[in-house]
């Protein structure tokens, strides 16, 4: 239900004339993706073609550009209808749809999980939202907290897992160390198989389908 | 129950003299926790004061080496008594070392959770450890593998979960935009502190909590 930020960019228009937060964001985006979390707003100026002075009337510094990728990418997980359905079928949607959009940006994930969210008003209101439900639906308010940040926690790891190989725990190299762990392996695979999906979305499913459960059950 | 690598290199020896597997790891970890897990073997030989190619002769790459890392971090992880007790309750210990010892390397691990594990013995010796257990108290085989990488990806993302600021979620700046968290929040910290622990500790252990009930009730 989103609009990428490269649709806002007229085609063929040079770079130098466009500079804006949504195409600062933008290439903060390429340059994560190729090189990871740790560039600078310096390198983040090269490649736009501009004096990292131009970027300060955008972003403070790498702490606030960083925010900014974060809010855009909890706009781009989008609303799971929390305010109509209840907190548990909404959750799995939302849960869903953050892997991905996290999983998409591996460079950043580790930067966006550690920063603070407080100054970034896009997470917030995302958080609020759910809140907001699990409070309707009368999940006690002391667990609200430590039960979204645990799905998020999942979430998070879990798109790390996407990016490990689909058969990751296969000892392949050396199987005769590890039985049992070949033999689970190969009826996972064929399980995923037969459920035309693949191992990586089916572990998924299956951890969130079981957190949630746990989580409903715990309040 | 392990012992730091320090404790193996003589007090007072010159860097040079005792280059070795162990040595090349712990200034593989020292570079990671600083400055993150892009580094090159090129850093890292120059921080060991040795050619690049001296290097080789332990590790025949980044990817390897890594590897290494990885492995030795498994081997602090621990036993946590697999054998002898129900899946269930080993893995909650097996968690919490699991969490705090991939806690203390954050620069690392993204790059540790998405490397293959096949090629690193001491994960396949202690994910055959985890997966015989569960055979043994008859969890479905076919969801052995999903149900570790649930557990291993809550971990994973609690990790890094415990490297953000402590009251991540309490909107400090903007209160206006969340009434519902901000009560949530003051409630999930005042729970934390009449338990006498912090909020990150007392979500990651509802969280595994629920995460375990959930995958025992789902067999």
């Amino acid at each position: 239900m989103t609009t990428a930020p490269e649709a806002h960019r007229p085609a063929g228009r040079p770079r130098k004339a466009v500079l804006s937060r949504e195409r600062i964001l933008e290439a903060a985006f390429e340059l994560a993706d190729t090189k990871g979390g740790d560039f600078t707003l310096a390198a983040l100026a090269r490649n736009l073609e501009v004096r990292p002075s131009a970027l300060h009337h955008y972003f403070s510094g790498k702490d606030e550009l960083i925010a900014g990728m974060r809010g855009q990418l909890t706009r781009r997980v989008g609303d799971h209808g929390f305010e109509t359905r209840p907190w548990h079928v909404a959750i799995a949607a939302w849960a869903r749809a953050y892997r991905a959009t996290f999983g998409a940006h591996p460079g950043i994930i580790a930067a966006l999980a550690t920063m603070p969210v407080d100054d970034e008003p896009e997470s917030i209101i995302d958080y609020e939202r759910i809140a907001s439900a699990m409070r309707r639906d009368g999940y006690p308010e002391r667990r609200i907290v430590p039960a979204i940040v645990a799905i998020e926690s999942f979430v998070i790891g879990s798109a790390l897992d996407s990016l490990a190989p689909e058969d990751n725990l296969r000892p392949v190299n050396n199987p005769e160390l590890a039985p049992h762990l070949t033999s689970a392996e190969e009826r996972a695979r064929a399980h995923a198989a037969e459920l035309r999906t693949t191992v990586t979305m089916e572990t998924f499913e299956f951890g969130l389908a079981a957190l949630i459960a746990g989580l409903v059950a715990a309040a």
